[in-house]
């Protein structure tokens, strides 16, 4: 599958920085079919070097302090925004900015719990709900049209140790509570968004990249960036109504609870 | 079913002052097979009347001050609780107290997401670890026994509500953002829970009571407290090894992720 984002005007994606948000960036500015404007938002982006020397060569690229954990950021980011796109509104927001704390039964912490769930559930509801009123233009303007990231839709970004179901076995070994409790939580969120959005027709997919060479994937991961996002960002394009509510991997294969 | 918990030394239920807690008190000590030690914590048991009644007339019935968000009054408690069971350690530890704030996605806030999460999520988790100690030195009192409440067991009351194949259609209706993500999040929890402690001989299972008719679930729940805990505490007393990791109703059904 190829990705194709000619007809998405607007993305925003959180945690552009580094790894799969930087990685997301990276892949869209080097296709012809590429939106028109790409939001990366990172909580130091003055220290995002590699994000920055892209932004020069493509004025497409546009970064945006953000800290999703603030709200007043969050806030002054949606003005920013707001003039970014205009009335057109906002097509794609991807919920990728996360942490992870590795954990197990006994090193696990109140405040890694808390500050885990804080960025990787709470922070993706409140950016949602945020730019709700850009998101809800960009549906509207295509009113009648199908489910699609043309169209508006919200992707977070959760991981297979958020899946209840495989959460025993074999991918089971690496426990660490924090995070997978978090991506649990995500994933739940995204349920409760979709039902709640799907009347202002927009689309609410969660999502698995894959294990991924980042610094939060580590070495020893199987997928490089390039090749987890080429093949998530071919999903994502290809999203439609029957995926609103629904737990893909990067390759489309729909993963249980 | 009937509710047998005669091999069933000691029982901690936390959340006792009123609700479900405070039925599955109530229930306890009207049976002829009750537990020899019923533990009944509470945040405030100073203002729970009932359960002060109860425990003039029943001597099983232990009342001790636990704020499940607080790792100090857990130690402290965990003191009182090693001196009331003794060598012979905790049988069973029902992790039921919780907060339900009704929310939906206009109303929800972070400090509503995060203390629900607090309570629901991360304080079963602490509780837990903190009286491991206990379950472990019960599970290897009948070392070679089968699992069950009568060994060792953690039960987890969390909510249909918690579902996330159920979160979808009829079921959907009470978005309650905080509520459900906090549930999902603790069933995650009880299977990396059960996972961690397979090998000591500690079961872990996670619960869903009904919907009942108590402050929390409403005038308009089909279900009395009575109903529900008679039912649910007869699934409890009959839990193995089956069992161990998943999530049943009051009923013994289980139900999916």
């Amino acid at each position: 599958m190829s990705v194709n984002f000619a007809k998405c005007t607007s993305v925003l994606i959180t945690g552009a920085s580094r790894g799969l948000g930087l990685q997301m960036v990276k892949h869209l500015v080097g296709i012809s079919e590429r939106p028109q404007k790409i939001i990366a938002t990172a909580r130091s982006p003055d220290t995002a070097q590699e994000l920055h020397q892209i932004a020069k060569s493509h004025p497409e690229v546009y970064i945006v302090p953000l800290d999703v954990v603030n709200d007043a950021s969050i806030e002054a980011v949606f003005q920013k925004v707001s003039s970014i796109v205009g009335p057109a509104g906002l097509n794609c927001l991807i919920n990728n900015a996360g942490i992870l704390i590795h954990s197990d039964l006994n090193s696990e912490t109140r405040d890694g719990m808390m500050t885990t769930f804080q960025s990787n559930t709470v922070s993706p509801l409140f950016v949602t709900r945020a730019f709700l009123p850009l998101l809800r233009a960009a549906a509207a303007a295509c009113d009648g049209g199908v489910m699609s990231v043309n169209r508006a839709a919200v992707i977070n970004v959760s991981a297979l140790l958020g899946s209840l179901q495989l959460s025993w076995g074999e991918t089971s070994v690496h426990r660490a509570y924090a995070y997978r409790v978090s991506k649990a939580g995500l994933n739940m969120l995204t349920r409760c968004l979709a039902l709640d959005l799907q009347s202002d027709g927009i689309l609410c997919t969660v999502v698995h990249p894959g294990w991924v060479q980042t610094d939060m994937g580590g070495k020893q991961a199987p997928l490089t960036p390039e090749e987890s996002i080429s093949s998530l960002l071919s999903v994502v394009c290809a999203l439609s109504e029957k995926d609103t509510g629904q737990f893909l991997d990067y390759e489309g294969k729909n993963l249980p609870w």
